[in-house]
Order: structure tokens, then C-alpha cells, then sequence
């Protein structure tokens, strides 16, 4: 028994340095968010005008900040019951960071061509988005089951409880992302419009006692 | 109550890291802000007329500069209190992040529109960008207040006298920025200086004792 | 013995603010790509023409993205064997930093190129990226090459092993970007594609075992 | 004795934090500096010749990235004698990252007038990157001598010879950049070169001692 807690810190450093590079991408990915709201032409009108037809672009701004901030949170519950890390999971971690940051361009789309845009190019930059997140949901699910299959790189004494109500939960992720991608071609503002009330849900629906966190 | 440090640790490395990534939106957030100011073009006169022709991207640079710099002082003043979290205070410091990224649009507002607009132009950028102060002032005491609520996330036996005076602190900041928002419609570059002035004061102002931080 | 323990304490905490640093720049460096793909005009045609004629926009991301995580792979595989750093291990590492930070230009240059040019264009841009990538393979070397030379700065009992095995992996880099490079001149495309393959393999090519990360 | 080190530890937490902050910007400032090498238009001619017709712009990122390097390994030099921060020092610190950020803009100048342009723009250009230089080297004084007055922030058994000998090495930054501004004005190519090697003999000038650094 002290053996294997001697033989872990040296993993354990290794997750928390993984964490720590993954924190990175997400912290950078999320600010850089803002550079998709450009300066508004003034056109001969005031520039508080402008800014208001720029409500688009602050909408695509404040779904996507929320949707990456409930990845990020994601990201650290499943971190929780890791102990160990191999090449594999490394490299499964890394191509869900290349989706995280890759929501930059679906939401750069949606910025330029939210407003003034005919309905095609509404629909497909908001199936875009949404398509990204289902992307996003799915790998979370490939990387998590990667990780608890026959407790792979979970610690000795594993809660198997909060791991399956882990699996279920993000199981549910790339059905409902799935559901606001379909509604992405009847209705691009309700997907959209979706998208920021799942954030917020998600965000805020996680058990409440504080030492859950 | 060796339990309790016990328990207290996973809770306290959640704080941490929460802190971590939080600092680093505020790092990427603070260094993006240079990026506004765009390599002039010449117009047929010297590189230093054209360089100083562009003294207010350099002034709304330095004051948005200051500003985040002081709310990630605040920040950090906040969290030192902090010894638990929940989702709700995970969601609510996740609001003020937002804003604090966003300070980079109306910053990037008035580098470009502060010289040769005319004075709506000018009053509605450097009004926005005081708005975004109050609102993140009023997000700082959002946050603050969810948590001390009920010592709902403080430590056992938290410091009462400084919970009280960071309280009435923070209840400044909204009134004061409100002030400069008020002043914006008066005149804008009285506002501005203001805000740089309040940057600067907010942070000497802290008790001069080292162990005081 | 217990001596040589303290004394190794703050040297530790040294190359782990380096790698911490390091990591920094890896990660914004990575996520920085993304502002690569640019949003494509309509031309008259639909958004969903436009984003399929960006494919290899797509593809050099994908192959940047797996470069960059797999150089972050072995910077950390090369720090578990340090203990001690100088000013001149500071600077190489700094070297290797900015090649790892440069390979964004030859990305950009891709992104733009890769499609309508004529073949010189696209071969040139891909044969920058390949010549990007092998200095920064033999940069890896020279950092390594300088940290073992008669264990200058391992730890006092070093897995010999292990670092033989490092040599002669990191040999191999250079040689095969090499290839990558020498390729891109008969088909610009299979070198990209063969650097990006290169990635994949180099990323689950390591021992599996998860206690050997 | 046991006091002193109970009373310290989250004073070393704070410089810990600041560190943590500094270092990201320092992070974020020198990776940022890719960006300002932009993708050439071809012109009629080849990639090639267009890349090679670019050399200044390589020659100016490869001088600021060599410069904030430096920067950052003095930064840490500093922080290795501090023990203790207060508000001023926190602002100080504030001033100085915001003058390392602002080395972005000068080297966007640099990168865009430094060929074509009639020479009065190349001077000016490559002296007002030596100016932020000179701008910074007396920050770290500033910053420094504020630190060590009668061992305001240093730990209860400075080293003495330590201190010094850094008080003397800092005095020495101003005049060594100032003399790259003044040649600026005579030769702004020997200027800019003379910066380049300044930062590598400052990088590699350090005690080779690997217990030193």
C-alpha cells in the first residue's frame, strides 16, 4: 500500500501537468473568443447604431463563451477520477482540444454572417456550430470511456456511483446537442437560442452542496 | 478537526484551480489588449507624426490595462477568502470573466474611433467602455456577496472584520464607475482620464503592509 | 544524501517554473492556429460551398495542431529527466520555443496557398512547413545532446536506459521530417499528409503501459 | 523560528501567484509575436522570393522573441530574493508587464516599414523598439530598488552579495539599450543587430554553474 501511493505520485504530477496544459487551451480558446467581434463600421449613422446591429455577434460571443466554460467544467469532473494517463488518453485529450478551439471558427461564421445573410447561410453557420458541439460531446464520451474501461486509468478504489452516473450523464451530451442540431434547420434562432439555455443549465444543474463540486 | 483539514484539502485544490484558469483569461485577456493598436499608415508625413497621432489608442491601451490589472488584483482579494465552490459560484465567476474579455471590444472602440470622430462618436465609445466597468463591478459583488452569504463558501472560521470591509468596498466600485459613466455624456476624456485616475488609486490605495497583501 | 536532496529542491521548483513557462507558450502557441482559418467569402454561392472549398485550410490546422502536441509530448518526456537547469539549457529551450512558435507562419502560409495556386506555391509552402519541422527536430537534439553530455544536467542516478532510448529516438526526428521534406518537392500533398500521419503515429506509438507515460 | 516559516508560507503563496500571472503574460507577449509576420502576397513572383523579400520581419521577431526571453529569466532572477509583496510593488510589477506587452506594437512597425520605406521610418521604427527597451530596463530598476530599500520585500537573511551584485547587472540594462537608441539614429541596422546580441550574451553571460541559475 505505500508502495502504490509512491509509485502514484509520480502519475498523479503527470495528470495534474496534462490538466494544466489542457486548463491552457481552454483559457486562451475562450478569450479569444472577443477578436470575433470586430469594430463596426459607422456608415454614416451613430455609432451606438452600429453597435446594436452587432447584437448577432454578441449572441454567437455569449453562447459560445458559456458553451466552452461548460466544457472546461466538463473537462474537470472527468479529471477528478483519473489517476493515471497513457499515450493513448493523450492523444484522445489533444483532438478534443483541437474541437475546443476549433469552435472559434464556426462562431467567427456566425459573427460575419448572422445578420443581413439570407437563410441559407443562417441555417448552415448555425449547423455548423452545433455540429461542432455534437463533435465536441462525442469526444468526451470516447475519451471518458477510453479511460474507465475495466478501470483503466482509474485509482485503486474507484466511486463506481459518480463513474457511471458520469457515463450517463455524458451520454446524454451528443443526443441533446443532436436534438439543437436539428433544430438548427427549422429554426437557426432557436437552435441557437438552445445552445445558451443547455450551457446554462448545464452550468447551474450540478449538485449544489459545495463539497460535490 | 483533523477531518475536517482533511476534507478541506480537495476543496481547497478545486479553489486553486479555478483560480488557475481564471488567471489566465485575466493574463491572455490583459495581453490581447495591444493588439488594438494598429501600425498606423504614413499619409505622406513622418512614421513619429503618424506614431503620435495615435496618443489615444495609446491612452485607452493604458487605462483598459490598469482596469483589468485591478480587477484580477480584486479578484484574487476574493478569492483569498474562498474555501469552497459550487456550480452556482463556478457559474457566476464564469459571468465575470466574460466581461472582463469582453473589456477588449469597446477598447478596441475607441483605439479606433477616439481621433477625428465627432463627439457622439467619441461619447458613446468611451461610455461603453464605462458601462463594462459597472457591470463587472456589479458582477464582483455578485459574486462576493453569493459567497459570504451565510458564510455559504467561507473557511471555518473566516476573518469577519475584513469579509465586512471587502463588502463595502466592492459596493463602491459600481457608484464610482457609475460616476465616470455619467460623466462620459459631459465630457468623454474627462471620464476616461477618470478611470485610468481610479486604476491607479485603487491600486496603491491597498494597506501599505507587506503582510497585509 | 540528505544534503544533495535539499539542495535539490529549488533547482526542481527551477525547471518546473520553466516547464510551466514552456508550457505556457505551447499551449497558446497551439491554439493561436485556429486564427488561421479564415471566414471565407460567398462568392454567389452558398456558406456550406464555401467552407468545403477551405478543406485543406482544415488539414493544415489538423496537421499543425498534432505537430505542435506531439513537440509537447516530448518536451515533457525530455523535463523527466532533468534536475537541474543553466543559462544555457534557458536559452536553447528558449531557441526551441520560438521554432515551435514560428511553425504558426508557414500554417498561415498553407492555409492561404494551398488551394488555386500553381504547384511552385504549394510546394513551397509545404516544403517550409517540413523544413520547420526538421529544425525544430534537431533543436530537440541539441537540447537533449546538451543536457546528458557527461549527465550535466540529470539527476544523480539516471535511468541510463531510458535516456538511451530518448537519444536514439530523437535521432530519428530529423531524419524523417527529412523525408517529409525532401517528399514535398515530387507531391506537396503526400508530405503533408505523411507529417500528419507522422503525428499520429509518433502520438500512440509510445509504450502503452500507463505507468510508463 | 517555526513561526516565522508558518507566517511566510502564504506570503510565498502570493509571490507564488503573482509569479504564476507574470508568467503568463510574459507567455502570452512572446508567442503573440508570430502574428505580426504576415502571409506576403506573391505578387507575380514566387513564394519564395516573396518569403525571402520578408527577412526583415524575421530579423524583428526573432529580436523581440530573444528580448522578452531575457526579460522573463530577469523577472525570475528577481523573484528569487522576494518574499513578500505589497501594493505597491503589485503595481510596479503591473507597469512593467504592461511595458513587455506594448514590445508587440514597436516590432509591428518594425515588421512592416523595416524594407521599402525611406529611411527616416526605418530609424525611427528601430528607435522606438529600443526606447520601449531602454522603457523596461528602467522598470526592472524601479521595480528592484523599490524591493530591496532597506530589505523592504526580501526574506529575513538576504543575500547580501546576491543583491548586490543584481543591483549593479540592472543599472548597467539602461545605459547598454540606450546606446542601441542612440546608435538607432546613426545605423538602425547595426541598432537592431546590436539588440539581437545583446539579448544572446545577456542569455548565455549568466554563471554557467547549473546550481547558479
Amino acid at each position: 500500500m505505500d508502495m502504490r501511493e509512491a509509485s502514484e505520485a509520480p502519475a498523479k504530477k503527470e495528470t495534474g501537468r496534462l490538466e494544466a496544459f489542457s486548463d491552457g487551451v481552454f483559457a486562451i480558446a475562450i478569450t479569444l473568443l472577443i477578436l470575433n467581434i470586430e469594430v463596426p463600421p459607422l456608415d454614416g449613422g451613430t455609432l451606438a447604431e452600429a453597435i446594436l446591429r452587432q447584437w448577432p455577434a454578441f449572441l454567437a460571443y455569449g453562447v459560445a463563451f458559456l458553451a466552452i466554460l461548460i466544457m472546461w467544467v466538463n473537462h474537470h469532473t472527468l479529471f477528478r477520477h483519473i489517476r493515471r494517463i497513457d499515450r493513448a488518453f493523450l492523444m484522445l485529450n489533444g483532438l478534443l482540444l483541437m474541437a475546443v478551439t476549433f469552435v472559434n471558427y464556426p462562431t467567427a461564421l456566425l459573427t460575419r454572417y448572422l445578420v443581413g445573410s439570407d437563410n441559407q447561410v443562417y441555417t448552415t453557420a448555425v449547423a455548423f456550430l452545433s455540429a461542432t458541439f455534437v463533435l465536441i460531446a462525442i469526444l468526451f464520451n470516447v475519451l471518458w470511456r477510453y479511460a474507465v474501461y475495466h478501470d483503466r486509468l482509474l485509482g485503486p478504489n474507484p466511486n463506481r456511483a459518480a463513474v457511471e452516473t458520469i457515463s450517463r450523464q455524458y451520454l446524454l451530451g451528443p443526443l441533446i446537442y443532436g436534438v439543437a442540431l436539428v433544430l438548427a434547420f427549422f429554426s437557426p434562432a432557436a437552435s441557437l437560442i438552445l445552445n445558451g439555455l443547455l450551457a446554462i443549465y448545464f452550468g447551474f444543474a450540478g449538485r449544489s452542496s459545495a463539497t460535490e463540486m
